[in-house]
C-alpha cells in the first residue's frame, strides 16, 4: 500500500499559501494576478523538476505531463490554483498539490505507468476576477463561447485577454485537454457534512442541479403613519408570506433539497414608508431534476396578484444535475475501505470545473473535509492530516486505472470511445 | 354664513405651485431655497397688502398680523410653505393659503375682531433639506435645542445657521409665537381615510403615538449549495419568521393600529450566499399609549436565541400621543354642521407643527382628504372644492372664537392661563 509523504505535503501547501498572502492566515489570488503567477511560476518549476513536461493552451491552463511507457491517453488530476479575495488556502490549490504529490511519490518509488500522468491547472475557476466561474473549463467543454470570454472585464477594467497576453502563460489551442483516460479533482468539501459526519473521504458522484429565480413584488409606496392597515398594498408583507409559502412547500419535497434566498431588496427602504417594491431570489438545488421540476412547478403556481400586490418571477439561471463516471467513484470508494478510511457517496452543492470535464472525459472528484464547513473565506481549512488522507487515495485511483489498463480491463469506464 | 372665496383660493394655490414647480405637476421648495424664499416674498407682499405687520423670528419663522380692536393674544393660523423633494402642492402651503384667504375675506366682509389674527410660517417643516422634520415649532416648543439646529446640514454641506443668516428672514428671538388664544392648522390628510369614507374634513384631535425599533438577526453565511438545511443558521429565515409573527400578534392588538416594515437589510445579499445578518425596522402607532406598550412588550419577549441566530433590538425612537385641544375640536365640528359639510374625529398618523405648538398654544387641526391618500409626491391632489370647503371651517371657527371672545365666554379652552 503505498503512501504519500504527509511532511511533504504539509510544506508545499504552506509553501503555496504564501502567494498571496493575507494578514489573517488567508489568500487573495485572483486569476492571472501577480499573486497567481507567482504560483503558477513555482508550480511549473516544481513540475519540470519531476521530468514532467509543461505546456499551456489558449486559455493559459497549465498542463505537466509525466510521460508513460505506452502511446495512451493520459490520466488527468488537477483543479485550480486561482482563489476569491481573501479566499482561503486550500481551495482549489489542494487538487492540484495533491495531484503534484502523487507525482512525486510515483517518482520516489520508481513507479513507471503505461499512461501518462496529467496535472492541470485550469486558469480562472472561481470566477472572481473575470465573470464568469469556471471559465476555462467552460470553454473547454464548449459550455462557454471564447471570444464572449475573451472580453470579460475585471473590476479595474481589464479584459481576461489583455491580462491573458501579459501572463506569459498563454499557449496553443492545440495543447488543450482532450481525450483522456479519466479526470479527477480532489477539493475541499466547502460544506459541514464530512465533518459533522465524521467521515474522512466524499465520493463525489456528481454537482447537483439548479434553479434560481428572481421574484419582484409590486404593491404601493403610502405614508406608514396615515394609511390603516386594511387599506395597504404592502409588497414587503406580501414577500414574506410567499417566502413562508415557499419554504413551507419547500420542506416537505425532499429533506436532501436545499434552498436559500439570499438576496432582498426593499424600494424605497427607509423606515417610515410602506415600501412600493420587493426583489428576492430564491435558488434550489438537488440531484434529482424531477425534484428541481418541483420546485419550479411550485413557482410557477404562485397567484400573480396578492392582496392588491402584482408578483412577477424570472428565472434567472439553472444548471442540470452532473452526474460523474460510477466506475471511478467505484474505484475511490475501494481505495478508501484499502485505507481504512470511512467515506460518503455524496453528490457536491458547488460547481467545479469536472463538472464541465465531465461531459468529455470520465471524471469523477474527491472530497476532504471542511472544517465548520467553511470556505472562501480567511478562516477555511482542513487538517493536514485529512489532506494526506485525499493525496492517498487519489495516488491510489490513479493507480488502481493504471493496474485495469494493464490487465486491459478497458476499466468498465462509462463513457464512450475512451479506450 | 360667511363664505370664503374659490376662485380666489384657486388662484393662489396656483400662483403658489410655480414657486418650485417640477414638470410633472408637482414642488421642489425646500427650506430657505431661493424656490422657497421667493414663496415667502410673494406671501409677505400679498400680507402686506391687507394691512398685516410682517415679523420674522430667530428661525426665520414669518408672522402676519391683522391687527385686532383689543390688546389680546392673538388667534393663529398657520403651517409650512416648504415641501420635500418632489413633493406636492398642496402638503403645508394648504395651510398657510387657507389663512391668507381666511383673512382676505375679512377684509372683504370687512369684519374687524377683537384678537389679533396670525398667519405663522413655519421654517423647515418638512426635515427634507436639514433634518429634523418640524425643527422650528420643535425649537419654539422647546423639543429641540436650537444650538444643535443650526449646525444640521443639507446634503451640500450647507448648514441651517448659514442658510438662515443669507435668506433675508432671520429676525428676533422675540418675535417667536408665544401666548395664543389658538392655533389652527390645516392640512391635506396625507392618508385615504376621508375620501374612502367620502368625508369632506376631518376634525383631528390629536397625532398618534409612536414606536420605532431596529431588530438586528445575525446568523452565519454558508455555502448556499453545500449546507443542508438542517445545519443551517439563516437570519433569513428567522427574520421572516420573526416578521410574521409580529404581525400576527399586531392585528390582534386593535384595529386601529398602524404598523409598518419599512426598512429591511440583508447581509452579504448575494443570491448563492446564505445570509450572515438582516436588519429590518418596524414601527407602530396608535392614539393610545397602552397599546403602543403592549407593542413594546410584545417585542420585548421576542426570544433572542432562533434556530442558531441571535436576536437583538434597539429603540430607535418613539413620540408620545399628542392630544389637541377638545373645544377647539368641537368648534371645528360644530362649523362642520353649521356649513353641512361630513366631518369626521381622527389623529393624525403624521406629525405637523401643531403637535409641537399644542405643547403651549391650544391647538387643532383640520384636515381635507387626499386623493388616493398620495402626498410627498407629485401626485398629491386635494380637490380645489375640498380646499375651499376647509378654508371655510378654518374663516367659521375663527369667527367662533371670536364670538366667544366677545360674550366673555372664556372659551373653556382646556390649556391653562390662556384666557
Amino acid at each position: 500500500m503505498r503512501l504519500c509523504d504527509g511532511i511533504r505535503l504539509e510544506h508545499t501547501i504552506r509553501t503555496f499559501s504564501k502567494f498571496g498572502q493575507t494578514k489573517n492566515g488567508g489568500v487573495t489570488r485572483l486569476s492571472l494576478s501577480p499573486e497567481d503567477l507567482a504560483a503558477r511560476k513555482y508550480f511549473c518549476e516544481c513540475c519540470k523538476e519531476l521530468g514532467m513536461d509543461v505546456t499551456f493552451d489558449d486559455m493559459a491552463n497549465i498542463y505537466a505531463t509525466l510521460p508513460g511507457k505506452k502511446d495512451l491517453p493520459p490520466i488527468v488530476m488537477g483543479s485550480h490554483l486561482d482563489s476569491v479575495e481573501k479566499g482561503g488556502r486550500f481551495d482549489g490549490v489542494l487538487g492540484v498539490l495533491t495531484a503534484l504529490e502523487v507525482v512525486r511519490t510515483l517518482r520516489d518509488d520508481n513507479v513507471e505507468l503505461d499512461a501518462p500522468i496529467v496535472i492541470v491547472n485550469f486558469t480562472n475557476e472561481e470566477g472572481a476576477r473575470f465573470d464568469p466561474a469556471m471559465m476555462s473549463s467552460g470553454v473547454l467543454a464548449g459550455k462557454f463561447f471564447k471570444e464572449k470570454m475573451l472580453y470579460s472585464k475585471d473590476k479595474n477594467g481589464i479584459s481576461f485577454v489583455d491580462a491573458l497576453e501579459q501572463s506569459g502563460y498563454k499557449g496553443e489551442q492545440k495543447n488543450r485537454l482532450k481525450e483522456a483516460i479519466a479526470y479527477l479533482e480532489l477539493h475541499i468539501e466547502q460544506g459541514p457534512v464530512l465533518e459533522s459526519k465524521e467521515i474522512d473521504i466524499g465520493v463525489v458522484e456528481g454537482v447537483l442541479g439548479m434553479v434560481c429565480y428572481e421574484f419582484t413584488i409590486k404593491g404601493e409606496s403610502d405614508h406608514a403613519g396615515t394609511t390603516p392597515m386594511s387599506m395597504r398594498k404592502d409588497p414587503l408583507f406580501v414577500a414574506t408570506d410567499v417566502m413562508t409559502m415557499l419554504r413551507q412547500q419547500l420542506s416537505k419535497v425532499d429533506e436532501e433539497l436545499v434552498y436559500t434566498i439570499g438576496r432582498v431588496n426593499v424600494t424605497p427602504n427607509i423606515h417610515t414608508v410602506i415600501p412600493n417594491k420587493v426583489i428576492f431570489t430564491l435558488e434550489a438545488r438537488h440531484q434529482d431534476p424531477a425534484k428541481i421540476s418541483m420546485v419550479e412547478e411550485m413557482i410557477h403556481q404562485l397567484p400573480s396578484e396578492i392582496v392588491g400586490c402584482h408578483l412577477s418571477f424570472e428565472k434567472l439561471w439553472s444548471r442540470d444535475t452532473v452526474v460523474f463516471d460510477g466506475s471511478i467513484c467505484q474505484i475511490i470508494e475501494d481505495a478508501c475501505q484499502k485505507y481504512r478510511y470511512s467515506s460518503h457517496r455524496m453528490f457536491s452543492g458547488a460547481g467545479h470545473d469536472a463538472q464541465f470535464i465531465a461531459s468529455y472525459i470520465p471524471s469523477a472528484m474527491i472530497f476532504v473535509p471542511s472544517v465548520n464547513g467553511k470556505s472562501h473565506c480567511e478562516e477555511e481549512l482542513t487538517s493536514f492530516e485529512d489532506c494526506l488522507k485525499g493525496a492517498n487515495i487519489m495516488l491510489q485511483t490513479v493507480l488502481t486505472l493504471q493496474q485495469k489498463l494493464v490487465k486491459n480491463e478497458s476499466i468498465t469506464l462509462e463513457k464512450e470511445g475512451i479506450l
